[in-house]
């Protein structure tokens, strides 16, 4: 057994050199030589494909025509993407910036202020439902925020109880915001049951889906899930570089109600209208990364859509977690509330486990893992997104199997 | 004579061959061919050097030790630019997004709304000038805008007696925002002396300077220039590509006055804050963007920093000057008030002059040039920026008068 790890761990090291071992000669030629770029594990920046940044290769101005064309086709699909079209009264906002950048221009264009009659339902189990409380908090948005566990689900019917009671008493709440996929600690939210219960039981009101870490692998459909306004990024699921972010909008509402923008940057609307406009930016695009994701979404096609890539990622999870347990690592969520972007692994209970020389040792050996810590309890984080397959999760566990050894913590007896 | 011309466009179609010519047998084929990518005479995105955009073929985890490292080093390097370092109490802030992110992230974080005593100057000649306007207004922001013509430069003279007026009476000033180049026109302002009179008429007054398009080849020294924001895109005159922007600040000013920030987003302070706990992002950075400019960094330091690089802009200017001249272009400003940035032709008096085909056959032949119209005069303009050369400019002349003669517009008899 020792052996085959050992000889699993020889192999990694052709691809990539660990630092330097007492038994090695490492000289500074040596240690100049090019290595295999880390393979990331995290939940974005992630591994995009050679062919998707070679597309950045090229400089485009931002008013020629090719870079006009790119926008255009690029928001077209994403709305096929998420089952709608602009005949049918949806429009794709690309907004600069990151994924927050994003969310915060749906939310603060379009949740009115209190004297305007807004008021925001936010349902949240972890951080990024707590990020939309702050951008709320920030725009001066009355919200109110309803907290579930950070390994449990948003329950549907606590979000209806909330929204019928408030119809009857209070003023009632003009848009709900929920996360799709928590990425604090990887779990799925069930936006589709959320839709009809705000539907039903508060049928005025918008629906907001942050889908950051879902769309291009999970299915967002504007329509059955009555979604109003789904955001995400370019570089999760669609695994373009990190550059922008996007919102797929419900026209009508957008023409409504989004001339409430507390900055120009982030005005969803005006950002709308000129994309609209003249097919332009208002504001400098990243073209090198729009040029990138328009390779990626060829990509995505190619791999069958996001049933294709949910597929890919769902057996990259199954080997990690598979691979995870066999070193006695158990999981913060349960099985029936986690998806397969990013899983969780909790502290091992041995004392000579040391996470940070863990972390790095890994790093070494050419696997990034996610540092950040956003959880309650003493735990990691995996993803199994981005250009990666069973084989890199394999070579990940064996590495990591490998430096868990070595640091003497004690391992199941495999089978 | 002419026949130097056809020889010229002979030359440049091998780079860049033109639409079919009915002369000219063309296949499918051979229009697939590759052709070289068109050079950019915009004011940015602009054409980089081979080496920035190909060091964005690595993908980095945004709280990889690299990338840590690269963003410390990106923000050192920046702070040194504008003369200053942390030590001497300035601190180099990156925000995501378009340079118009970065001053909405200044303005809207460090100046008060009325209530708390907040008022900004604008001195403003031209579109940049009227977007902090824009700015100020969304924000909330008791402010006064002070107009110059788009073809002269901001009097500091006047700025000093508006300043002196208004302390006296009204509430004083607590922000005084102005362009270092205008992009609208091309006209650069004397930030210095502007920045003295800040000082003298209204001393407790912060000092914001939008320095987009000079910073990197104009000097900006925040001590000497007495500023207290400097705000710079990575696509400018440092050549690096799009996705983000910074802002070098005063850390006594901006920790006093950073905490109104209207949106988390384009939070100053707290995106500073970010920036120095932990050395990451409060959100996904634009990684291979960063790292594109780090490379654009020492290639422009090799090219002897912003003296070099604004002595090859300038040879460029001099070259298009002289070459669009010799067609009988006039320019929009005088030479006493324009930089070697961007230049801003008047259309010829010719009716035959078409500049949509003017534009259109320019790009075929593998120039763009910028079609964007902020002017009041009927004029087009040509940037002199970015990985461009003397013989790129004469190329693109050459190419200009062919356009123009098949075009059939009179053009002055050569010496």
């Amino acid at each position: 057994m020792r052996t085959r790890i050992v000889s699993a761990l020889s192999a990694l090291r052709t691809r990539a050199p660990p630092v330097s071992r007492s038994r090695m000669v490492t000289t500074d030629a040596a240690a100049a030589l090019p290595r295999r770029e880390p393979l990331l594990f995290t939940p974005g920046p992630l591994t995009t494909s050679p062919t998707v940044k070679q597309a950045m290769l090229t400089d485009l101005g931002s008013r020629d025509g090719r870079m006009v064309e790119t926008v255009r086709e690029v928001r077209n699909r994403l709305l096929g993407m998420a089952h709608v079209s602009q005949d049918a009264g949806y429009e794709c906002v690309i907004v600069q910036g990151s994924g927050t950048f994003a969310v915060e221009s749906v939310i603060s264009s379009v949740v009115a202020g209190p004297a305007e009659g807004g008021r925001l339902l936010v349902l949240s189990n972890g951080a990024y439902g707590e990020r939309i409380k702050s951008i709320a908090e920030r725009s001066g948005i009355d919200y109110h925020i309803e907290r579930f566990g950070e390994t449990e689900a948003v329950c549907p019917e606590a979000a209806a109880r909330i929204l019928s009671q408030e119809q009857g008493g209070s003023r009632p709440f003009t848009h709900v915001a929920v996360i799709h996929h928590e990425t604090t600690a990887g779990v799925l939210n069930p936006i589709r049951d959320i839709g009809a219960a705000v539907r039903e039981h508060a049928p005025g009101a918008a629906y907001i889906v942050d889908s950051m870490s879902a769309f291009g692998a999970y299915e967002v459909d504007m329509i059955e899930d009555c979604v109003d306004y789904m955001v995400s990024s370019a570089n999760k699921n669609i695994e373009g570089v990190p550059g922008f972010a996007f919102a797929v909008c419900n026209r009508e509402r957008l023409e409504s109600e989004g001339r409430n923008a507390r900055t120009i940057s982030l005005d969803l609307l005006e950002q709308w209208r000129g994309l609209e406009g003249n097919g332009q930016f208002r504001f400098t695009p990243p073209t090198h990364a729009l040029l990138a994701f328009r390779q990626a979404l060829d990509e995505h096609e190619l791999e069958g859509g996001p049933e294709g890539r949910l597929a890919r990622y769902t057996r990259n999870c199954d080997v990690l977690t598979a691979g995870m347990a066999s070193m006695g690592f158990s999981q913060y969520v349960d099985e029936t509330h986690r998806g397969s972007i990013i899983s969780t692994f909790l502290f091992p209970d041995d004392p000579k486990f040391d996470f940070g020389m863990f972390y790095e040792k890994l790093g070494d050996a050419g696997y990034v893992i996610y540092p950040g810590k956003l959880t309650a309890a003493d735990c990691f984080r995996v993803g199994s997104i981005g250009r990666l397959y069973e084989s890199d999760i394999r070579g990940m566990v064996a590495a990591a199997r490998g430096i868990l050894e070595d640091m003497g913590v004690s391992l199941p007896v495999r089978q």
